[in-house]
């Protein structure tokens, strides 16, 4: 494969280098993973940057129908916009692709929108790497607002908030003043909170969750990085469009302010020091999976350890010193 | 320092001895470690196992003096007990001693008694390492009953709870019925829900409080682990000494059950396994950190990335090259 050439067609915004790029991302072999590394800076004089928005939700809030919703609204307005779902659990395979661009039939179609389905599982620290560097690829192949999408399990919103510029959670409207066990850790990531379904018969249940969801923001303590009125609770809904003007208005008001404050670039920054640390812990420890022998080694002196035959440091240092062989 | 001599002072049961071989087990120095590993290797034919018991408690509930009244119920009945602090978020250094030795007055002057404070503070996979280690040294100088004490934040309960035999919560009563915010991930870990401060004018309180924590361990599943009855809540005063009698047997009864069952030798030998990957883990991210060249280069990288200069997996390939030189 030719990396400038992949490159050039990237760049050019051609979706089917984009596609096969991210492929090669996804891929955990080592001859891939230096020719995405090639790719990444091979791209980066484009100087390209999108907006990262992360976007989370439990099952059943409507994220699909609100990201066909929403990149529709984006699409009329002249932007590109790419979606990429980010789902640790995931054990789908090949057959998801398709069941994810079923989803979003409307935007599947659209020759400005690029959706990519969640590749299937691994472990978290891969999907970070590959998630990342598929956003990475998306911002290069000139996409203006890049979408990632998380199920509202677990830690993969701390990963999706760590890669996004704006953090969004959708939340269905619910019956009760009770915050539907929304976690106060995830609150606390999000800038704006998207009471979807506001529409027909939930519009009064949606009011109501969206005045509570405003009061317990309101008991937060203020960010720096916010201007007044941040974070906020609004309305949406993905049938009739209603609130997706004023959301996305609230988006780029928040983009904005973060521009001309240096909280963006900061961030973004900080960011990439993370990942560049996550990458050599990751790497340094994938010395102990990749090679047969060492992964031998690890389960046998496991087992010594185990039946008490051996002594954990001492298994440990027998380790290190054949991975220096 | 002639290995051989301590161990065999550590087996004769001389506290300095035992003393000095956890300060070695505390050090990160390449040499302390090596000599740690053998002497925890010479140890090891001696054969003895101690009853270890993990105790968690928010700050308040009385740990102290519960551990103090405890004690000396065991010494009295002809045990010897070992108490090691483990404090991840400690940043006591010399001092602490003193002041954990004041805590539990009359356990510190008793000579069938040794009481470890916690080092200040590292990493926390460098203080369930030194812990374990240290556990492992307590056994081996003949003491029957090992408390690993923790403080309830974070997660030092799964670590504490991944090195003990038994898992103790102590709770403080108090009025409504709410569960005082104990995460119900902690209560899965327990054992034995101890109400302590059953006593004077808390009494009435304290019912209320082991009656609603029975209630809510009727609700966790059964574990193949235990025997009818157990987890359960008891209720214990360490100033009257009232309930200590009932929970020993509660824990001696749990114990035997395990014996019995293969759940106990099963469990060591798990840990054990648990012990050796992350002690290996940890020894391969260590060299990250050890080498001042490395760490100078991993600081000047992540300012690279930072700045957009570089690409985070090109300067995680170009550490792991400047490792293997």
């Amino acid at each position: 494969m030719n990396i400038d050439d992949l490159a050039a067609r990237i760049a050019k915004g051609e979706r089917r280098a984009l596609a096969r790029a991210i492929t090669l991302a996804e891929s955990a072999r080592d001859d891939h993973r230096a020719q995405t590394a090639a790719l990444l800076d091979a791209l980066k004089s484009g100087g390209r940057s999108a907006l990262r928005i992360g976007l989370s939700g439990t099952p059943g809030v409507g994220k699909s129908t609100f990201i066909e919703a929403f990149g529709m609204f984006l699409i009329e307005r002249g932007m590109k916009i790419a979606v990429l779902a980010v789902d640790p659990s995931s054990t789908r395979s090949g057959g998801s692709i398709l069941a994810d661009k079923t989803r979003m039939e409307q935007l599947a179609r659209d020759h400005n929108a690029f959706i990519r389905p969640s590749p299937s599982q691994t472990q978290l620290g891969g999907v970070a790497r590959r998630t990342r560097e598929a956003v990475a690829l998306c911002e290069a192949a000139g996409y203006d607002v890049v979408i990632i999408e998380t199920v509202g399990v677990g830690q993969s919103e701390t990963m999706v908030a760590g890669m996004a510029d704006l953090f969004l959670l959708l939340i269905a409207p619910a019956g009760g003043d009770e915050l539907q066990g929304v976690k106060r850790g995830i609150m606390e990531m999000a800038d704006l909170i998207l009471i979807n379904k506001a529409d027909g018969a939930l519009k009064e249940t949606a009011v109501r969750t969206c005045a509570d969801y405003s009061g317990a923001l309101h008991l937060l303590r203020k960010r720096p990085q916010d201007p007044e009125g941040f974070p906020k609770a609004m309305m949406v809904s993905a049938v009739t469009q209603n609130g997706l003007p004023e959301a996305w208005e609230a988006m780029e008001t928040l983009a904005d302010w973060r521009r001309e404050t240096s909280y963006w670039s900061a961030n973004r920054a900080e960011q990439a020091r993370n990942w560049f640390e996550e990458d050599l812990r990751a790497a340094l420890l994938a010395r102990l999976e990749k090679d047969p022998k060492i992964r031998g080694m690890v389960t046998h002196l496991g087992d010594a350890v185990a039946a008490g035959a051996a002594s954990p440091a001492a298994a440990a240092d027998t380790v290190l010193a054949a991975l220096d062989k």
